[in-house]
């Protein structure tokens, strides 16, 4: 199995076509997604406009849920933070997505052969699912197109669980560095908060909860994968 | 001190004119650039392509050194090997210098308030040179657009040393995971260069000495910087 990491949208390079997508925004989108999936949403589509994802809702019946600015947008029914992704509150419902990096690098991927969603919550999941893949790319959300480290160790975790199946993995140099970065943060990311920059600034808005969550790793065996019909289920 | 890193030159975002850069080609362009002015070069011209290398060199009445897949390109007085800028071969010589990746980044940050050239053999003294300075950007010359561990590592070494001069340093994510990467593969970076796509690469094609010579840390005093007549001495 090859596997390259591309640590933001912007560095993706070549065609996609043979290649399956593992996109990863670990504080939150693609935490907040699997973490639905998980309490029975039945699928969900990411957005790059809000307007848009207020019609297809409509035309879906399905909830709304996001964030610009890190914050809830008006008129929605959840903001971005998994907790309110409840059993009761997502259970049996369709949920449309719109958030500021995760669903743009969703988007910027759109004719991979697959595309699936990771985090730390789900990394065991999607190496177990992904263990007999010729050719996989991890690519990072970042931060408005510059690296961001937790996504960057989120994706070394992913590889981690890779090489721990005894998969016969080929690592480009990124895939390295991820997996390195992974091997030399372990277990200290929560102390690390404060220095990254986004996780710095999500402690700032009230959101310490949100990301203590998202950084604990395999707890979710969901993983959202791109249906023929454009939802992720 | 604000310490950006970006790990590959299409990476690079926002305006450098208040901005101090060094450029990093650790195997080989920036090493054997520290290297040559350490032995006497009296200075040093990183151009784009053979034809005008070929015309400066001429006009200047200097040497010409680089490669082109890695490999002496016809005609040139030195390829991309470090052993061959000898004190007698370069000494008091001018020399103009054109390789895939190297010489194309530092090209790329032309717009930069001062252009420095680093690498692992000069971080200590690159370093010292730097660390009163208030933004800094270290770029990473890659591998035609991919990111290229050994140059990230290069870039975590510089960022050691201005941490161990205790200056008052605030990482970015990249200059983070930058550090991270120098600290998980300290001591173990000639052993990995199997595992490093370019070095590999350079290995097969017999370059293992020049690629032990330019992951020495910190042993030439020499900085190549960017003059007002775009000569680097």
């Amino acid at each position: 199995m090859e596997i390259q990491v591309f640590f933001t949208p912007q560095s993706i390079m070549g065609d996609l076509s043979d290649t399956v997508v593992v996109v990863i925004d670990a504080l939150r989108m693609t935490s907040v997604a699997a973490y639905a999936i998980a309490n029975g949403c039945v699928a969900l589509k990411p957005m790059a406009d809000v307007e848009e994802a207020i019609l297809v809702a409509r035309d879906h019946h399905a909830l709304l849920g996001g964030e610009r600015n890190a914050l809830r947008i008006p008129g929605f029914d959840f903001s971005n933070s998994p907790h309110e992704y409840t059993r009761e509150a997502i259970g049996g419902r369709r949920l449309v997505m719109t958030t500021t990096n995760g669903t743009q690098a969703i988007l910027a991927v759109s004719a991979a052969k697959r595309v699936l969603l990771g985090s730390f919550i789900n990394a065991d999941a999607v190496a177990e699912l992904l263990k007999k893949v010729d050719r996989l790319a991890i690519v990072c959300a970042g931060t408005n197109g510059a690296f961001t480290l937790e996504d960057a160790v989120a994706a070394g975790c992913i590889v981690d669980r890779l090489i721990y199946r005894g998969s016969d993995v080929l690592l480009a140099d990124d895939a390295l560095a991820a997996h390195l970065l992974y091997q030399g943060t372990r277990g200290m990311l929560n102390d690390m908060l404060a220095k990254i920059s986004h996780g710095k600034h999500l402690v700032q808005l009230g959101f310490a909860e949100d990301l203590f969550f998202c950084l604990q790793e395999d707890i979710l065996c969901a993983v959202p994968e791109r249906g023929r019909d454009g939802w992720f289920a």
